[in-house]
């Protein structure tokens, strides 16, 4: 219970868990005073209706409610899709008694769809008077939130973290939902990749423009190292609200270090989440790129091998065809010296100087059958280091996307 | 009959259909008399030991023999891998009583396994011996050959043009193997993408120097337009063996023309029949985008939204799901406005204007039933045009490949 950032409430409506039946899930984040917000936006260039309307709002940094629709997109969805969202908005407004330019909205789901409108008409005032009612606190609230912003996903993610600022707890909670058309690139200065969504609630007390690019860091080094289809979405979006409830402000140059650390810890926790329930997943891919010329290149490579269905498919088969790994480098853009390369399944090597190790197929599948795999390449070019994580691909992917809608 | 070319002769041994049960297939291409060749090479950083090989011989542009091994890519296999290569030469300039320099060599398969030299150092010698005792130009032998290049293809690929030329006849005979590790990007200038290979045999009296900017721009406009899985091979190859038997030259820009027409024609055959026969395909889909701002833009876009997961799984479900092409285009690179944008599945528009049509879910899916499926984007932003071909991603794919090896 003490995780939970003090001042701020939650509720949701899991699609499974509805008055009526339906694909959709409403979940409410709100704070009870007026709180500093940040986010990042997906890259995309075709982006969702809520996207600019939030935009809008952090300009001013300031928001007191993210209300998150899932199972609808509403993206692509021209004139009518912008008066709906702010039809909602002026509902929540009403039954929230706050300024709609208070409220963040976020959704996730089919895009070209159209909200559903009638659904929503009754269930946003609904769930509006429970968040008020109840005191917000109990785990249970936050929790069916979490739920309620899943669409395909299979497990709720959740993620939180306390620290210390000039001796005051600070506490740092965080969800997020994401399996599919998952490859986020996110960016605070308004672009866009992948449906995934991220809610960050805290009580420390900073200001949006402290806050922003602690979440752009935070962001680029977790939700942006996803990735399970190489599909971005639409919608992507990581908000970060925090309503200084705890007292505790970042006075040093320490305590910001301290703030985003814990600030990485919960995004990364909730990254992993991501990629282990990466639609139709059966294991978890960290590629590790080592001895880079830049950064840059690093990252680059851990991504193509990362989206490489050939490379997803022998993870899920456990074939140790690191061969594979090798054509995927060599496409993706980075100049290298193929004779200098290593490559290691966990810790053993099977590629070492360009050529094949003695380490027999069967032998090599044995790192191969976790959970949880590292394909370790290093390149002896230079001293940079990169990651990227995804899943395996299976055969259950194909049925997930083949039949979402149907 | 008449459709093969004067002056070569070809033998395969299919992986199915050998003296002992084996997954390696090897093929060879044979003129009687010295021929002109020209070649296009994958632009994987990481390239088989074959390719350098041929590169050398063709720095002269003369060529007699393509000696083809499937099941073996021979690629990151180090210097004993080319020290084999040397090998398999020798025993085929032995056997056929070419110069070692007349030869050129091309696999497929596993990358990081061994050419299999026992079976090879066999039937390297038995194959040449049938093929110089054979008049070679029974359909079957070619036949053989091109069934003999296959790894997980469930078809033979032929494809064959006549062309008169200055009232003479010129034949052009190809055949290729692909299913996965299919997205090819070849250029003839020692850069290659994705194992297919093709090989295109043609009795046509043509320099090496005359031959290369027309196979260049006929794979750039036929293989090089084809993805199954994103995933560039190492091996990808396309060589051209012109002999001169039908003493038919291209005396003019317009013979230069024909000629080249029916190149093209055969590449694009060739070409679809791979996107065809993807790795578990049930459908072809040709991706359009027109109204670009340039040709680069389109062909950028039309691929991205080739190798998109989703697109490729929601057309394997039929599902009328364009939402999911926008996503696509939206992250291509290709800037544009998507409330510009149109999308038709074949003829009917299911997108106008950056909105969905009245076309209800039920009738999108109409067009989508069809084997062959064209998605058609129009960015209303200029004139160019681009097109890209691939499949749908089905369970088989994965099926395929988490356990191609084992």
């Amino acid at each position: 219970m003490s995780q939970l950032p003090l001042g701020f409430r939650a509720a949701g409506l899991p699609r499974h868990d509805r008055p009526r039946p339906s694909r959709h899930g409403l979940a409410i984040f709100y704070s009870e005073k007026p709180a500093q917000a940040a986010a990042c936006f997906t890259t995309n260039v075709v982006k969702c209706v809520h996207i600019p309307i939030d935009q809008e709002r952090l300009r001013h940094g300031r928001a007191r409610v993210i209300m998150v629709n899932s199972g609808c997109a509403n993206c692509c969805t021209g004139a009518r899709g912008v008066r709906e969202a702010h039809k909602t908005i002026a509902w929540a407004s009403k039954a929230l008694r706050i300024s709609g330019q208070e409220i963040l909205v976020a959704s996730t789901g089919v895009i070209g769809d159209f909200m559903p409108m009638d659904l929503l008409s009754e269930e946003i005032p609904m769930l509006s008077k429970k968040l008020l009612e109840d005191d917000g606190v109990l785990y249970h609230s936050f929790h069916k939130a979490a739920e309620a912003i899943m669409t395909t996903d299979t497990t709720v993610k959740i993620a939180y973290r306390s620290v210390r600022l000039s001796g005051r707890e600070v506490r740092l909670w965080g969800c997020c939902k994401g399996a599919g058309m998952i490859h986020p690139k996110m960016t605070s200065s308004g672009k866009p990749h992948a449906t995934m969504l991220a809610f960050l609630l805290s009580d420390v007390q900073a200001s949006a423009r402290e806050l922003k690019p602690l979440l752009a860091k935070a962001t680029d080094e977790s939700f942006n190292r996803v990735t399970v289809d190489g599909d971005m979405s639409t919608n992507d979006s990581v908000f970060l609200l925090a309503n200084g409830a705890s007292g505790a402000t970042m006075k040093s140059g320490k305590d910001r270090q301290k703030y985003l650390a814990a600030l990485q810890e919960v995004c990364i926790e909730l990254s992993k989440k991501i990629a282990k329930d990466g639609e139709g997943a059966s294991k978890f891919l960290e590629i590790r790129v080592e001895g880079a010329r830049s950064e840059r290149d690093a990252q680059q490579m851990a991504m193509t091998v990362a989206t490489s269905p050939l490379v997803k498919t022998a993870a899920y088969g456990e074939d140790s065809n690191w061969g594979r790994i090798l054509a995927a480098m060599g496409r993706s853009g980075v100049p290298f010296d193929p004779s200098k390369v290593d490559i290691a399944f966990g810790t053993l090597r099977v590629f070492r100087n360009g050529a094949p190790t003695s380490v027999s197929a069967e032998k090599a599948r044995e790192p191969l059958k976790a959970k949880d795999v590292t394909l370790g390449i290093h390149l002896h070019a230079g001293k940079a280091r990169g990651f990227y994580w995804t899943c395996d691909f299976t055969g259950q992917y194909v049925d997930i996307n083949a039949r979402y809608r149907t």
